[in-house]
């Protein structure tokens, strides 16, 4: 078979594995349906919007009460997930019997025994397509890799917990070609649309996660980030999303690019709806103490945060220096800064001695440290063409960078990047001069992109400052849903004089019209391995917001 | 200056800076004065032994109850550290004037106060040449870093911690070319002899310490391990010796060769007389929270040893499948297997999944990675010769490995690490099913090395398999004395039949009288991050003996 037979009859199956009942007639275009969830809010029955509206405290609170059954929730999400994905395509794998048989499971083990397995009992999670099951295969975009399930012995640890616990798995979620690009496009599927915007991307890497969870086919999912590839999803998609320190939560037996790099490593963390629900997962799964399965988890247990001081500062980052955030970020900034101070919080600028465009730039220097050799042999093995999204990684997609020549020259890297963690480590600390506290500051707020979405094709426009140095520096952080884009409320400010070119031209791409009803998201970030903290803080700012309105 | 006039002015300057009325007016040979530390004790004035056998919670707790005074301390280490340099060449820097300025401002400190300024208050600490001091080289042993001085922005983290703990620095000790040999050497200084048998080695690559606080020319000193380098000469010493895990305690700001390479890191650690000051400084560095100031440092507290059973199990390693030890390293297995068997406990021998030399091979691969680059770049600035001894690396001495071609080989590299410690964290865990205790083995027990040191001219005939196996899988580790050598006890086993020739080299080279009375000791391997496991451990098995005795 040819890579496009292969790619051809992969996505089919996919979507072959949707039943017939589920199926859309006619799929409506993006014009016409804008909003999935919106859309599937008024089209499905209201006993399933009931479901699918729960947070996963709420659906494991009322399965555990015997109210609602695992396999009532678990059909009512891929009834949910079968549509969204119809309408974004953000499915890599469908397995719904799989799915139905697992939650009849889990309720004759609770009507036999009167209780749950666990926290998640019956409660459906999606995973991105990394992540290992058994059966199942974990393509990562790649033609190369289609048909070649995992075996037992490859399953994630992290899928082994979150199913020790209960958790339903039901779909795997669409990545970039090799999860190297902030816009979800592979050869197999093509792209992932916006499931709040269908004429926007999804964002990447963790885009199909987003566009799913974005439209509650899903209530909690996994993603992977290492430069912005769970936050960029969770912000065009108004989630909390969590980037953990390195390794806090188990990587081990997740496929993915460059996975023994060791430089700088892609890390795995939740995304959902609800605060407390991404707090309930990740104490979940430290608390099962995965340093005793992963050699590269730190025995870190998890710290709940308690006794934190009352009156809180926090630092906010308006413009990384290379592109002035669109209005609607720049709204939701102000809104924050106002939401907080009215809590008696104190807000400062944050003007760190590494800039977020040295950041960045180190980051790509170190992605592509193998000259993206991987990419190149990988694809070769089908024949199938390395997707220009991804391509774009070596500068407007002309070329592949060479990489590294010696390695030497990447440990320099990692040199530069352990000189920048110091360098920033120390201001922060230093922060507690400026400080009405007498504490450095408690957090950073900061955009996470400096537009909400784009239109898929536009990806070679934009640049990850935002959300790669945190990768760089190694912080904690959680993006925050803040508002939506509204064209009412965010013009375009015809007075500014852009700094560059690039600048001038994202600038010139806002869209009242064309971002109109998209979220708008920032992250707040911590220090090193505070976990604990960005997630307490993060609930701080929503609870501000919250009051605010 | 030509290289080699450097280098002799830089060991002029160490030797001169010793007060002539220490100097040896004839250095005895090593035939005559065989032993160092039996030496001093017979010449020196008995006020000076006695605070030279002190411990260091002896030293801390006379000085801070006002019967010793930090000067007189300093005094008296200094002088043994003086005679024991002109005996062993273990000190690479010597600076007693700014020591004795230290100890008496904290003496007038203690006056004025009538307290110390912590729990270190006057103790003299050595520190290998890699620590960064203020105004003080870090030639790492070589001609081209000498007369570089670090200035106040590069001084060692740790060095920080324990100098506002109250310790007293006064020397830096020997290593050999770039750390990266098991035998002390270098252009510089030459070899770095035993101080319990001055016809032997002392070890490497923190020799210089081994040689100087096997003498009791300081009570505590710190060293460096990537492959053995703190637990090796800790053996040939006769003192204990901690591996940490990776960055458990801090390395910024300490002078390193491959100081950036990602894969496999150097760790540093305390080496001491005593087992009880090996934890007291390692909970002090631990407790000062280093994580604050080294991004590297996961933010592990230290986290007492309580209510460990009282049953345990350990599991023996024999022998490492390239080279049986010795007869007095077999004996000292022998003793603390009947040690603790007399206490109650368990002992089973130790099968792992991945062999010994399977990680000594990945190790010597990693430090290879770059094939040897920097050290040939840095000595081709001063036009030295690199060391037999670290040429030894690339096999025989004969050439230099070239290292990985590819970054992506260097990723493959970090890829099998995993692996290997993954499988061996595994069966680890699978002993459980062999032990009485119905948990895992609680600690492993190996030989460090094949024997109990070798003359220096001889390293090329030794691999360290024992050693870096550890450093690999990332365990600590901890070393324990347990014997001397006997040649009474220990006769040659005439009937052994080696299994290859390096075996039989091994095994001819063994001569009960040129080893006798060398210390022989054994590691105590604890799973990662377990360092106070380790500790604790290692005491039961100190304490077993002591009452076998």
């Amino acid at each position: 078979m040819t890579w496009e037979e292969i790619a051809k009859a992969k996505k089919a199956s996919v979507d072959d594995a949707i039943p017939s009942e589920w199926r859309l007639e006619k799929n409506p275009t993006a014009n016409k349906v804008r909003n999935v969830g919106e859309y599937l809010d008024e089209t499905l029955p209201a006993r399933e919007n009931s479901i699918t509206s729960c947070t996963v405290t709420e659906l494991a609170g009322k399965i555990s009460r015997g109210e609602l059954s695992a396999i009532e929730v678990t059909k009512a999400f891929c009834h949910r997930a079968a549509l969204t994905h119809q309408l974004t395509t953000c499915c890599s794998e469908i397995f719904f019997e799989r799915a139905y048989k697992k939650a009849e499971e889990l309720d004759e083990y609770f009507k036999k025994n009167g209780k749950t397995v666990g926290p998640l009992h019956g409660v459906p999670i999606s995973l991105k397509d990394q992540v290992n099951l058994e059966g199942i295969d974990s393509a990562i975009g790649y033609v190369s890799l289609v048909n070649k399930p995992k075996n037992k012995d490859e399953v994630s640890n992290i899928a082994k917990i979150l199913e020790n616990a209960g958790a339903v798995f039901y779909v795997k979620t669409t990545t970039p070609m090799a999860m190297m690009s902030g816009c979800t496009s592979s050869n197999i599927y093509g792209y992932t649309y916006n499931s709040y915007n269908r004429l926007l991307s999804s964002g990447g890497s963790s885009g199909g996660e987003g566009a799913l969870i974005g439209a509650r086919g899903s209530p909690l999912g996994f993603g992977t980030d290492i430069g912005g590839s769970i936050r960029e999803p969770s912000c065009f998609h108004g989630l909390y999303g969590l980037r953990g320190c390195s390794n806090r939560l188990p990587y081990c037996n997740v496929t993915n690019s460059f996975a023994h790099a060791p430089v700088l490593a892609s890390v795995i963390g939740p995304m959902a709806w609800d605060l407390d629900d991404l707090k309930l997962v990740t104490k979940l799964i430290i608390d099962s103490e995965p340093w005793m399965d992963d050699p590269k988890v730190p025995p870190i247990p998890w710290r709940e945060v308690t006794d934190y001081p009352k009156k809180l500062c926090f630092a906010f980052v308006s413009d990384d220096g290379a592109a002035r955030p669109h209005p609607p970020i720049e709204r939701a900034l102000q809104m924050c800064k106002d939401a907080l101070v009215a809590q008696g919080h104190e807000v400062i600028d944050w003007e760190p001695p590494v800039s977020f465009i040295e950041c960045r730039d180190l980051g790509a220097s170190i992605y592509g440290a193998d000259g993206y050799k991987e990419i190149a042999d990988e694809c070769a093995k089908s024949g199938e063409p390395i997707v220009r999204e991804v391509m774009v990684l070596a500068g407007n997609g002309t070329d592949l960078p060479i990489g590294c020549s010696h390695v030497h020259e990447h440990w320099e890297q990692n040199k530069l990047r352990y000189e920048y963690q110091q360098k920033v480590d120390k201001y922060w600390k230093s922060t507690a001069q400026q400080t009405s506290t007498g504490r450095p500051v408690d957090a950073i707020i900061t955009p996470l992109w400096e537009t909400c979405s784009f239109k898929c094709e536009d990806i070679d426009m934009f640049s990850s400052a935002y959300s790669s140095t945190f990768n760089i520096l190694d912080y904690a952080a959680v993006t925050t849903p803040v508002t939506t884009a509204d064209k009412t409320l965010d013009s375009k400010d015809e007075t500014y004089t852009p700094i560059s070119d690039h600048d001038r031209a994202i600038h010139e791409y806002y869209d009242p019209e064309l971002f109109h009803g998209t979220p708008v998201g920032l992250q707040v970030v911590t220090p090193r391995y505070e976990e604990e903290r960005a997630i307490y803080l993060s609930g701080k700012l929503r609870d501000a917001l919250s009051e605010r309105r």
